[in-house]
């Protein structure tokens, strides 16, 4: 077998670009920009947690890389630099050639540097931690909401939910609807270019990983203030809206994996998120509810409430389950 | 069950120090200083690999985040902040509460900040990623060494090793002697001072996880050199020194987990050395050998060659087994 040392050679070392110093060495350097901060989060992927045993490596390198991209998306940061903590049963460099591509495809489009990281023997997972900078101060965290902000979200909500409903065999697609879900959920799309555009705009922000409630909850907790949601105008792919609307409930507004960015804007500048959401062209912005005094979200259609049995995607819930690939 | 967010605020949150943001968010944020590189390395621990299941989970929180600040201490950096990952089979209060009492002990004694994090459901592991702070220019890495560079290790070398090889019950060894040694498997000190101590006087520094012969041979590639390494001068416990040659060899040679570091010293350097070495007082510092020109690491005994049938540690070798805990 080759040894760790080729291993990592041969899959996952590039030349350096911005980095000090990159994979090779006890630690990589890398100088943050003056004026930033550096932002950093750290995620775990898990086979039979967060992806199915025999999963496609190729998407699980795009996918492992975006939901950590995505944290960065959230607080308005720039991708920088990645490190990568991968554990696998044995060396299968099939399944790595296959992996590194996926992986690479994305660094590479949001010019991510790959600097350091480990490879260890064990139960399939890998465990990614990414770099990032803001301006200094300029980083949009969950707290900074205000009473009466708009509540917006990026793109359509629920896909990544219906994809793996199907999967799962418990809901009927057709092949076309399929295909127009599954991508979400195999190949999540990072809102990295959305979050710097809306450094200065956005009071608060976080990316939807366990559900639209869920997270909009967090938004609400941290910044004091309840959360309330138009139904009418929570944003849904067609494949979706042809569902029952128990499913459409579940999926748009208690499935993860969508990755998509919740966003609090201040009513005055409606004008600036019009400008925002032409330059975003492809990426859909909709303003979907209000942030209210008081504490909770609450959901409502066509102005009554709708009771709502929907938390999140606990990892530690016993009826927790592969989420996702 | 606790949900995943109570878990992380009940064991791991703390308040923020220096960090401009900690646990909580999607990122979190972090000032570099100014005129500093930011330092980051990651390493997984991974159990029925890296430590026996049913691990002391108190000395697993230390043992993960001393062998992670021990790549920080191989490059001359001031550690920062660190991230956890932690994957495990079922939310355990108790494992966990222990863990962090480990984690934190270390963590607070070397004023390291926990920023951030995961956890997720899994098989035993974690993946710990540290950051640090050098002074731009001036960490210290594999490459620097020159020829006639005198060698040197801290501590002493191959105490894990031993105790590792009791615990499998290869090795004879009486209580008192275990004792001596197991310390070092268990709960190894990262050299972080001493890291610190040799900016400006080492030219090229490693820490010793796979062995003395493997990680000097990891000094040598990448300076393009040849090491020469005196077994005489090899400094070992006295538990070790009771122990027929071939476990002294095996142990001292190529034991890893012992953190220690190797570094290379310029020769004209040797009265610094000595400063430094009283400045380290419970840590001492061993000449033992030198940078030569060519490649490949020669260990000498009496000035006759040893023959070295040792590698380092590998990850992915079919013989590989649990290395420490």
């Amino acid at each position: 077998m080759t040894p760790e040392f080729a291993l990592i050679e041969k899959f996952f070392k590039r030349p350096s670009q911005r980095a000090t110093l990159g994979v090779g060495d006890d630690c990589a350097l890398l100088a943050v920009g003056a004026g930033c901060d550096l932002a950093v989060s750290t995620d775990t992927l898990v086979e039979g947690t967060h992806f199915f045993p025999g999963a496609n490596p190729k998407w699980l390198g795009h996918k492992a890389l975006a939901v950590n991209l995505s944290d960065l998306a959230a607080m308005g940061a720039t991708p920088r630099a990645v490190l990568l903590a991968l554990t696998m049963p044995r060396n299968d460099e099939d399944w790595l050639a296959t992996f590194s591509q996926g992986f690479f495809a994305l660094a590479e489009r949001f010019s991510v540097e790959l600097i350091g990281g480990d490879t260890t023997r064990g139960p399939l997972s890998m465990t990614l931690t990414v770099l990032g900078e803001t301006p200094t101060g300029r980083a949009i965290t969950r707290g900074g909401a205000k009473e009466g902000d708009d509540l917006w979200v990026s793109g359509e909500l629920g896909a990544a939910a219906l994809a793996l409903a199907h999967l799962r065999s418990g809901v009927d697609l057709d092949a076309e609807d399929f295909n127009a879900v599954e991508a979400r959920l195999h190949r999540p799309e990072p809102r990295l270019d959305l979050g710097v555009a809306l450094r200065g705009i956005a009071t608060a922000m976080i990316d939807i990983s366990d559900g639209l409630v869920a997270d909009v909850g967090h938004l609400g907790e941290r910044s004091q203030l309840g959360v309330s949601i138009d139904w009418d105008q929570v944003p849904m792919p067609s494949a979706l809206r042809k569902q029952p609307l128990s499913t459409q409930h579940h999926c748009a507004l208690a499935g993860g994996d969508d990755y998509e960015l919740a966003f609090c804007v201040p009513a005055s500048l409606r004008d600036t998120m019009a400008s925002v959401a032409s330059m975003m062209r492809d990426v859909p912005l909709t303003r979907v509810g209000v942030m209210r005094a008081g504490h909770g979200v609450e959901v409502t259609c066509s102005g009554a409430p709708l009771p709502l049995a929907t938390g999140g995607f606990d990892h530690f819930s016993a009826t927790s389950s592969p989420s996702s690939l």
